[in-house]
């Protein structure tokens, strides 16, 4: 079964706010196993809205409309809707009730406008809204489903929780389910490259790869007739995946961050982490304290932005730093072993990298990062060379820190002998 | 003029991702006074793609799609569109050599598909990407022009202001120009009730107001036969907004950010700058850091996220962490105090506070965060309390961060009395 959105409002149209209701709607529905094909967004304008719901009826059949129910004169999604299902609008005693009874608990008198909101489509079914004073409307025309909801994210997402999600599921008798398996230090191409037959192959399940900063993600969805009769179509090819991609793999859960399988690698092995950084200036620190509960193994770190600052809080040594420069693996790796030795901390990573977008030379272009990574002692150096805006070479570094962390702390409680991942250097 | 946008991907049709490039060729398409009346989404699909290409195309003078130009078997965008405007794909020799050398910077062996992307629509304008491998195209039909863009925020935010934006403004006869007051410390609410006459009179120049984190910008449009007229339509209403905010106005600069304002400030009072941070573990500094040139005024910081760490590093004393606890007051000012002595900076910046989700308590929840500004001595210590999830509450104590110095620093070279902005102390 297919659904498909309409947002109005002409503040999404101006930009003035981030269309956050078709990519809840989106996921939700996906969780039910309905096919998104189409989001739109129009203004508070009858024609076009009228022009878009009648397009979207032909061809999906579902269609969800959010906003432009409110009791302004330009909230005229109700109207419209209701015009193009051939249904009058006729008053909902009950909604008036509720209406009447929101405005007393508030201490608001009502204006005349606000009763326009009980006018309602004949025989449509009505949602309660418990947030806000305009109900939400289903009509079943033999076309497709309407439904209505009101545009803001606080009576929306609770109106579609307690009243569609449940009338949409008695629609369907198909469920998606999807897995996403999490790559990291791979390129997007290179991935798409070692799997293309599997791409070429799918079906159901479908494969797709994204692209992430420093991370491509490869989701397999399924649709079946019951969650576990979809998981077990998923469950082959994501052991397929793993056995192409292993190591690479941070992660298969949805919810599971690049920093948070760090975190959680660091907790597993009990090692206390630092980062001393350059160039990414407090960026790598923030993105590892980002992940909740990150307290039991980071305490602190520093920023050594100036040469003086390697110098005095890691140590780094003056003939380092007038021999190799600033930006060179050399004083990367000196930068991590004075971190570990200022905090005490098990693995302490350091980034010195030219950001750009001045300070570039011939040989020490702007891009240009060496990426040190001390586990217990152990120290590997990374040098790369990122490409784009002075915060996108940052994001980049951070990206490449945590995967060269994930990388080190593998490699160091493997068997895998040391010099083999650090022929980079 | 027209214009439309068309959003490639599955993962906005599965809601994986909110759909934000919308919004912000909304927010640009609107400053250059065109005229978005539709926004849609689809997915990666020659079908449903053409589909909605057409009907954009027959509707609007200006289509720009973003997303699906990457180099993998889903990406169709550019082939489709190219199909659709009756063009075929020829290989593009400097975009193939901007690939390869992408490559050869990265170090990094290109796999076939990759060439895919020199790939361009026969006598097309190509649009060079400086953050990744696609480049964008511009189609002229006589129909309508049609605007390829890559889907990453980072990619096409970047290549539209370099090349999309000078060549939608060679479009229009009459010329549009625009200026942004931005607004810092001022609630979007507030704001607008300060204002509310101005948007009600709005017509030549319009008036409109952007909610950002601990930001509101207000972008001032008048539309005249040419760039001088334009901008005096606009110094009046500027003026004006001036009168009105004041000081809260921290640039009406296209280009300068928060931290920029804040950078500029420091500098021109020849002020160094350092950083302690709890709860937002690096945010601070990699903001600060993010502008060119910050090394003048930044040299190192300190990352002190365990009570231990705020001891030793920042001195914080033992028993004002008992008496008052690590967020608390108290604590965030020693916590400034000692980042002045630790660094001999200027000025320091010190945060605390509870990001969440766990860890919060009945009299100190979840969101409450504590910032000291100490300049050169008179330190003020404010207390906030944000809303949101862990990454949104210490992205807002980061603005209010940067918004606090700009205030003390403001405050410290003018003669205005002390106590004053310390009321919420």
């Amino acid at each position: 079964m297919t659904v498909e959105f309409i947002c109005v409002g002409t503040e999404i149209l101006l930009g003035n706010i981030v269309n956050t209701n078709a990519a809840y709607l989106a996921e939700k529905c996906a969780g039910l196993g309905l096919s998104c094909y189409f989001q739109t967004a129009v203004g508070d304008n009858e024609e076009r809205l009228t022009m878009v719901l009648r397009t979207a009826m032909e061809r999906s059949d579902i269609v969800i409309l959010s906003g432009g129910l409110g009791p302004t004169e330009d909230d005229l999604t109700k109207e419209v809707a209701a015009k193009v299902c051939g249904k009058k609008l006729v008053l909902h005693e009950p909604s008036k009730k509720a209406i009447k009874r929101y405005f007393e608990e508030k201490g608001i008198e009502p204006t005349d406008n606000n009763w326009k909101q009980a006018m309602l489509p004949e025989d449509c079914i009505v949602l309660d809204n418990h947030n806000g004073t305009a109900p939400g409307v289903i009509m079943e025309t033999k076309e497709s489903k309407v439904i209505l909801l009101p545009g803001p994210p606080g009576e929306l997402c609770p109106m579609f929780e307690e009243s569609v999600e449940p009338y949409l599921m008695g629609l369907t008798s198909q469920v998606i389910c999807s897995q996403t398996v999490k790559i990291c230090g791979v390129g997007e191409s290179r991935v798409e490259t070692m799997m293309k037959d599997l791409i070429d192959a799918q079906t159901n399940p479908t494969i797709a790869t994204y692209a992430k900063t420093g991370e491509v993600h490869i989701r397999v969805t399924a649709a079946a007739e019951d969650k576990k009769a979809a998981m077990k179509l998923i469950k082959p090819v994501v052991k397929e995946l793993k056995n192409r991609f292993g190591n690479d793999i941070y992660s298969t859960e949805q919810d599971v961050t690049l920093e948070k399988a760090v975190v959680d690698l660091l907790q597993a092995n009990d090692l206390t982490v630092t980062c001393v950084e350059s160039c990414t200036g407090g960026l790598l620190s923030a993105r590892l304290i980002n992940v909740p509960g990150v307290s039991e193994i980071y305490k602190s770190g520093v920023i050594t932005y100036s040469n003086k600052a390697k110098r005095r809080f890691v140590g780094v040594k003056k003939t380092t730093l007038q021999k190799y420069g600033a930006v060179s693996g050399q004083t990367a790796e000196e930068m991590a072993k004075g971190a570990a030795l200022l905090t005490k901390a098990d693995v302490s990573v350091a980034v010195t990298g030219i950001a750009g977008p001045d300070g570039g030379t011939e040989e020490k272009p702007v891009g240009l990062v060496y990426i040190a990574c001390n586990v217990k002692g152990k120290v590997t150096v990374k040098k790369f060379r990122f490409s784009g805006n002075r915060s996108k070479v940052r994001e980049s570094a951070v990206s490449a820190a945590l995967a060269l962390m994930r990388g080190c702390i593998l490699e160091y409680f493997s068997k895998v002998t040391f010099g083999k991942k650090n022929q980079n250097r």
